[in-house]
């Protein structure tokens, strides 16, 4: 039957359009969101400065974005409503399991089409917001309400523990917030354009989104890392495990990247911040692991242009700060609710259905097996 | 920067591989599924043997399938870990807006990568159980449990209702339960296949999919066609009411289809059930207005190939099933749960992540504005 004129599984060779938003420079290992490299606003920039950067598209009048700051504070207070299918959760879901029904519960129908800047505010807002309530609640523990005053990296933090967060955690979160807020056309922020395209709302796009960073292919293998370096312990016992676990054809974690033929620059600033904030034994142990396990690689596969990917130090930095393994990709999420929100506003901006085509090769009509389906009869009432 | 080779915006003229599910033939009106016409199925064919051709690729050996209404009847009790969330919504939420909760809510970690049969047998069994708890709470009734013996039509009236559906009802709804069940290629569905492809799970796959079948460019307009009939109220307004409809630019809901250029099958097969279940004044409302509506259409646009679409009829069939207007998509969402788990297990059995480009055409890395986002000192422990 009729094919399309171009085919492509995973789409690779395929784009879908333009965007304003963010370059990824796969080729010369660059990130770039609205003109600015992410060398020139990590460390150091405010994630909500990064936010309006995303959402208006141009830099704030000053640092951290006024604006963000405010919006973010006002929606961080969540209708109890909605509190309350948080609190109905199963408390041994995992966290990002957790998180899709989340997202999802967040929506109260009040988001609609188009969205809004305002409804990309609350969405970046409440996510760490019910995270965070999920997360206690879990472990037997009250929830802690945001702080007024606090920015986005430090509130998460605070509403997690309900102590006053160190500084040097507050700073290498918020560069793994700035680093994760976006990363051009990705799977997760592709299955939310979809659903935008069908002028759904940002809630349910964010929701797919999520379901779609929770493949392991795409955001779920950075607490991996974490249990790849418990799993080998000490120095002395990286080259051995790494050599048994290749002859057992089985993956190192951290390493290579669908788009990046060179270093993900983002891995690179995440290692500068883990020199700042980790653990000194950790991450020796990483930093000789990493070296074992590229070398090994690439002995085995010459030609793969294999490098360090941004899950590698992600684990390293969120072990740093403090979190659990099981918060590294619902942390990575709530990064990327900003660069989702400026995704929905761009699809919506010039919206067109997202709809392909797929080349029907199944049995042809009417030639299908000698025991046809058993029709019954055609109407009860006669 | 570099520009991808194959620029589609709406992903029109590219197909993403190969599917042996169904097959949509929009020049000749055709639905086929494994090689079966929707003609040769509706009316009369139980959705329970529909279930098992989309999802095992070949007839059962006998109608209804045995080994569907085992796996349904068995997967049809819900957790009341999950029940608790259902019951924690704001009975206030649109109904599209619940549904997207309770399909992540279904997912309680025990959903895996690859998807199975057995999780596709608990999503179309559960989503319509949940769907009609949330139903009756929001109405302040108690909820209706499943009937061991009921097919997934009947059991679905049976748990709204409380009451012991009328056949004919029951043939109504499994008429469109089998003519939704599938179509190819559609947003939701590729929406799904984008969340597999990252070796997500079946639930995050749904929920995403419903979450863009929530859009009303998608899913989301057979009630608005109810709304129309109600507006124009009775067949001498109808005239006029469209003229002055079309005279403000104002959408006539129910015509037109992306794929489809001539009549759409299932249009016609549910138009067939309605003429059999329909309230006749109602019927005659409704063909009166699609006669009207079309002419003034094509005249408005003689190029168009416009046609009565799928929305329309499903709206006048599942009025007389006797589910309110806001039921309605969420009724196609049940229904499609079958093709849903059908294309999650045909994308596992082959998957590649699915993950196109999109074309940076912002500010040009550098060349941002002269204020630069202020950079806070690099460390805070300095």
């Amino acid at each position: 039957m009729k094919s399309s004129p171009h085919v492509s599984k995973g789409l690779d060779d395929v784009s879908v359009g333009v965007s304003r938003i963010s370059w990824v420079g796969g080729e010369t290992g660059e990130l770039v969101y609205r003109g600015f490299s992410i060398d020139e606003l990590v460390p150091g920039v405010p994630y909500e400065s990064v936010v309006h950067l995303l959402l208006y598209g141009e830099p704030p009048s000053s640092d951290p974005s006024p604006e963000i700051v405010e919006g973010l504070r006002r929606a961080r207070p969540v209708p109890p409503s909605i509190e309350r299918v948080v609190d109905a959760l199963d408390p041994h879901l995992p966290p990002l399991e957790a998180l899709r029904t989340i997202l999802s519960a967040l929506g109260d129908g009040s988001y609609g089409y188009p969205p809004t800047v305002e409804e990309g505010l609350r969405l970046i807002a409440r996510a760490p917001v019910l995270l965070a309530r999920y997360v206690r609640r879990a472990a037997g523990r009250p929830p802690v309400a945001p702080q007024e005053a606090g920015s986005q990296a430090a509130n998460f933090l605070w509403m997690l523990t309900g102590e006053s967060p160190e500084p040097a955690k507050v700073w290498a979160l918020e560069g793994y917030l700035d680093l994760l807020a976006d990363h051009g056309m990705n799977a997760s922020t592709f299955a939310l354009r979809v659903a935008i395209s069908t002028q759904s709302d940002l809630i349910s796009g964010a929701t797919g989104a999520l379901g779609t960073l929770k493949g392991p292919v795409h955001g779920g293998a950075p607490s991996r890392v974490s249990e790849m370096l418990d799993a080998i312990g000490s120095p002395e016992r990286a080259a051995t495990w790494i050599a048994e676990r290749l002859a057992r054809k089985e993956v190192l974690y951290g390493f290579g990247h669908r788009v990046y033929k060179t270093e993900d620059p983002r891995a690179i600033a995440l290692h500068a911040i883990a020199r700042r904030v980790a653990d000194p034994h950790r991450l020796e142990l990483a930093e000789l692991v990493e070296r074992i396990a590229l070398d090994a690689l690439r002995r085995a596969k010459p030609n793969a242009r294999l490098y360090t990917n941004v899950e590698y130090y992600s684990a390293v930095v969120l072990e740093a700060v403090g979190l659990p393994p099981g918060l590294f990709t619902p942390t990575f999420a709530v990064a990327r609710t900003a660069g989702w929100a400026a995704h929905a506003l761009e699809q919506a901006s010039d919206n067109r259905l997202i709809r392909p085509d797929i080349d029907y090769v199944g049995v042809p009509k009417g030639q299908h097996w000698p025991r046809p389906v058993a029709r019954a009869p055609a109407d009860p009432s006669n």
